[in-house]
């Protein structure tokens, strides 16, 4: 047991009005947790998927509709390829033919896709409406709906175009993951081992005590899983809102996945998987460059969560290339997060060519 | 003469990392104070449009390059169907296929459409880029350019899609607006009288006493009139970056003014003109709540400005109508900008139909 509280929101401290706090409770708690956050009853605009709005969308409406608000809701095409200038657009003409105002809250309920979509629209809409993050997916819940990164994609790149912008709520319900598809329950469990691995050496070894439950979705530990995972990133984006210094440590095994997505093509693996892959990678070099870094350990948890394997047609430089247009690069060096043990990493490029090959080749599993 | 000093920066002070300077000096000064801002050179991208390119890209280009920048320059239609989602995407196309980073600066070379436009394109590129303007019209000059206010136009309205995001620098060179058509000079004045009659009786009577020369773009008045204007819209938005409270009443005349252009077509009346009729129905206005206002002193100005005239065409309903789609709205009312005298105003939706009605008809000189 994490013997937490979760009763308590996590508060993100940030200058100026942009803080705000992560709730977690059910939806139905919704209405109250947005008048907490300021917001009055009128028009809101829901954007969710397709999927999502299966299970959850008549729900979401009833609660809102009793408290006295008027929801439209904007129900788009599951999957990454949302992440678009036509879906932007269409959000844009939805909200405008529906006459919006500058107080009008724009509801994300979905995934890191509507999460990014909807809080770069909401960012941009008017110069900038009230955002509420309510995310359904593992990954969203203790990763993307936390800290205020919105954007789409650009046929160049993944998030490309987009903005910093916070959400004045975050509500987290992690009984709605147990509608998750199994495959998207593993890939948000590489955010959290990745929360994990560079934050929190404790939470790392509760991590490998209840692998099995975890790995299985066990009732009994997903709301402590979330709530930790969810603590770890509101820490480390409160401390840098945009990413001048420690919140690039989020990106441990992104630098590797990333390129690992972009030469396999997208949807292959999911962002997970990738992920996953890439803290693998990530891990060998961290232990080349440290000595106090527990590979097995790392390699172990990783390994159990997912597994994938890459087609033989792609190659090491592939790889290798993808990553020279990732655009988490700040000039012409890409940047890499390593570990110097168990919940604590750092950023460097002090790596050679050879250092980033050999880390592709073992978690390629060709040595 | 104001007997200011023209070589002191204006400073705008604002939370976080986001203060900046105002510099009134010489383009030939610009990789200079792009240095004393904290920019580094390398890559940056110019934008600008072919009417400012035919008179200033090669000194531009010369500039930048002779301090080791290597500016890439993108030059768009001149007006205002500029500030589209297709000439955005332009600018995406551009900077993303050139490679940009994260540390690439945008700068904006040109009128109001240029830095709304590329101030947006800056804003959203991988979630934010340096961005400078160097404004070429007098509108830009003493208001476009300063305070971080940027977008593009939407079928439903102008500005609809934007953000908030301000420049690391706005470099002034007033010797750029001798070039600049009488139209647009005379336009850029309707904003200079604005900020003198929200703000600063002083600056007004200067104003009234300079009036001739001002008109006529004397190069003896150009300077002082531009640091003088620049100055008030600094103070204003230094005080209140989001437009929750000051800041509105910059909008003097604009909620007649934007309806007045609204219900002409946009491009029949410039921005200035629209704004100048605007402020003349606001005077009215003003006047008939409060009657400290001088209000023969105030219509004097703006008459000697402009006196563009409406088409018998458009009736007074067509104007108040468009106001109802107004995006300055921030519910259901449309907010008014009222002065309590010359140098001072005040925001308020206390207004009755006929009111506004009387208001228009005066501006449209119809008793």
């Amino acid at each position: 047991m994490l013997l937490q509280n979760k009763e308590i929101p996590i508060h993100i401290d940030l200058p100026g009005d942009r803080g705000y706090d992560l709730v977690f409770s059910s939806i139905s708690a919704l209405p109250a947790k947005m008048r907490d956050a300021g917001l009055r009853p009128g028009k809101c605009l829901v954007i969710t998927d397709t999927n999502v709005a299966a299970h959850y969308r008549n729900p979401l409406v009833s609660v809102l509709s009793s408290d006295g608000w008027d929801p439209f809701v904007l129900a788009l095409p599951a999957g990454e390829e949302t992440k678009s200038t036509a879906h932007l657009t269409a959000i844009y003409n939805a909200a405008l033919a529906w006459n919006i105002d500058r107080k009008t809250p724009v509801l994300a309920l979905g995934g890191g896709v509507i999460g990014d979509l909807a809080g770069f629209a909401a960012s941009t809409l008017l110069r900038g409406l009230p955002f509420v993050q309510i995310p359904t997916s593992l990954i969203a819940q203790v990763d993307s709906a936390i800290g205020g990164k919105t954007g789409i994609n650009h046929p160049e790149g993944k998030n490309l175009i987009g903005a910093f912008y916070q959400p004045k709520l975050v509500l987290i319900d992690s009984k709605l993951l147990y509608t998750l598809p199994r495959r998207e329950w593993t890939s948000g469990l590489a955010e959290v081992v990745k929360h994990a691995l560079i934050d929190d050496e404790a939470f790392f070894a509760w991590i490998e005590a209840e692998i099995r439950q975890i790995v299985a979705r066990d009732p009994r530990i997903v709301s402590d899983l979330v709530y930790r995972a969810a603590g770890i990133k509101a820490k480390i984006v409160s401390e840098d809102e945009f990413e001048h210094g420690k919140r690039a440590t989020l990106n441990f095994g992104h630098t590797f996945g990333h390129a690992i997505e972009k030469a396999l093509g997208y949807g292959v693996f999911t962002h997970g998987e990738a992920v996953n892959m890439g803290m693998k990678a990530a891990v060998f070099m961290s232990r080349r460059f440290n000595r106090k870094v527990e590979h097995e350990r790392a390699l172990s948890i990783l390994s159990l969560i997912s597994s994938p394997t890459i087609p033989s047609s792609i190659g090491i430089p592939d790889i290798r290339m993808a990553m020279s247009t990732d655009k988490k690069k700040v000039s012409d060096r890409n940047h890499f997060v390593l570990l110097r043990r168990i919940g604590e990493a750092y950023v460097t490029d002090d790596v050679t060519v050879s250092d980033i090959d050999a880390a592709i080749a073992f978690a390629l599993g060709r040595p």
